[in-house]
């Protein structure tokens, strides 16, 4: 059980299961008899949009927070993101009583800004470049202190993604395959790092969209190619591997399948409709995985659900707002389409 | 423990618990911190968005099919519906081997007739009266022999939906008030015989829009007024309350509390953002009762979430499509005046 994968080991996710139970939701793992049919297998849902802030990431954010000194802690955190990672690290920060300093573009989503401000954290503005946000996020450390907590590239933090594979496994031992989908690697490299301690061979798959596939490109090739100019519907997904979460990839992760951005949105529909829970694109992203592949027959597969924050007034299956110039019709040609194969 | 309330009974309920149980889901009992703090109180959702066709009405047709002997089921069950009591009766058919007969007005939508069919029921069409559909669902009972089951006014149908709460309170045993939707009256019939098996004193309060509120005029009248000309978005609870259900509401049901349109829809809105799960506005309604009433602080309320079957193409906050004309600027003032009130 004492296997060491690069720079995070199995042991440092159970150790961050039990650091973050007080904080987290043990989310449920659901299953639908819809979904298991149009998938030919058995899928077993691990419902991180039920997790606080809506998404997996409250895991890695509160690994992170918890494990700091109380000397470190005493001068907070900083990041620089203006999705899940800012709420979900404002939050761990409340919880300890610590400063969060939060380096957000000005073009941020009022809605976004306001969610990070609800938590308590203190918002610093930055011009919308990757350059502004790291330079904003070193001048904030400088003048406070604080430490930085990236949002994927740091080992607490993907020991903490990777609890949720963990809780998974322990309820559903034997699973053989374990889908997840990939944005800058965090949360895959937990889970393939909470797999390595199964006693049975999990297949670890990774799921991206076409539009961001940089993974996919990466593994083909054998060494590690930052995305430039991503698209995707799928918004938690745009970003690049890191140095620290393109190993696990590379070595543990058995392939990464691609979607596109029709089958992403169908597959979120089918959720929502089926099992009657809502899911983010990204989420989305590793069903549509489960649904495009040929998977054995009554094979238990696990799917990281990673999200559920959504924009409820504009709906992605709505005619003119499709991603791709899909509109409703198109989509229900798809879904027939992949009922006709089956 | 014996207490035998007019056409069912306790027993009833118990009874049908046992005999439905290898057919219907366990659903989950959920709760959301951010649902708790807008209400003021703790919240135990009963989701029966997650049962069987989406619905609780799957306990009631279960209950119901189960229950005739088997020279009655060989001629299998007739109803007139064009909800979600015909996609239960018609999978509760299914599953007992025996046929099912749906009578459906000529006008339900497509998506609608589809459902029943892919369930294997024999749709008959009729004229969308209610004459027509009872007339229509005659004929067919004469022709073949099956057996009639009411969607609501009907003791096994009753007695079926009323294990929704029993099993909330084999949970939380301690609820203190207890909230269910109020169409035909099925489910809060059931729920209040349900918890008069409990030791403490359990109030059952009726939720229903103000524009279907024949159970509000009923109970303030103390006689049965039926509903005429409903208006609501609520399209599970436009029917009135039948003979069977109407005392149950006289007698057992502490009071009937009435919403408006908008408070409908933004509780709806509340708990997919919040809760992340599917409702549709009839349980929507049980949710608005408990956000727009004055709670004790920490009382233990539990809401049945009848349903999640909605239209995902087409949803009530979006701009235009809202009723009673609302639109997303309005909704996030009726919000935000709630939030400032507490």
């Amino acid at each position: 059980m004492n296997k060491k994968i690069a720079t995070v080991s199995l042991e440092d996710v159970q150790s961050a299961s039990e650091k973050i139970k007080p904080w987290v939701h043990r989310t449920p793992v659901m299953t639908s008899q819809a979904l298991n049919r149009t998938a030919g297998a058995e899928l077993f849902l691990k419902c991180e949009n039920f997790q606080k802030v809506g998404a997996f990431k409250f895991r890695g954010a509160c690994n992170a927070v918890f494990r700091l000194s109380d000397a470190e802690a005493a001068n907070g955190v900083v990041t620089h993101s203006s999705g899940n990672h800012a709420q979900a690290l404002a939050l761990a920060a409340r919880l300890r009583g610590i400063p969060a300093h939060i380096v957000m573009p000005t073009s941020a989503p009022t809605v976004k800004r306001s969610a990070v401000a609800g938590y308590g954290a203190h918002i610093v503005d930055c011009e919308p470049t990757l350059k502004a946000r790291e330079t904003t996020s070193d001048q904030v450390r400088m003048a406070t202190g604080a430490t930085f907590i990236h949002p994927y590239d740091h080992p607490h933090v993907i020991a903490g993604q990777g609890t949720a594979a963990l809780e998974l496994l322990e309820e559903v031992p034997d699973i053989d395959t374990l889908i997840a989908p990939i944005g800058g690697g965090g949360l895959i490299s937990g889970t393939s790092i909470a797999a390595s301690g199964s006693q049975s061979k999990i297949q670890i798959w990774g799921a991206e969209p076409a539009g961001a596939d940089d993974a996919a490109r990466s593994k083909a090739a054998h060494r590690l190619i930052p995305q430039t100019n991503p698209q995707t519907i799928a918004d938690g997904l745009l970003t690049s591997l890191g140095d620290l979460t393109w190993p696990f990839v590379r070595d543990h992760v058995s392939q990464v399948i691609t979607v596109q951005e029709g089958e992403i949105v169908a597959a979120m529909k089918l959720v929502w409709e089926r099992a009657k829970i809502i899911i983010e694109p990204s989420s989305a992203t590793a069903v549509a995985v489960a649904m495009k592949t040929k998977l054995h027959k009554n094979a238990k597969v696990g799917v990281i659900l990673s999200g559920g924050n959504v924009d409820l007034t504009k709906l992605p299956w709505q005619c003119g707002d499709c991603p791709a110039g899909l509109d409703q019709d198109c989509l229900a040609e798809n879904e027939s389409d992949r009922e006709m194969k089956r």
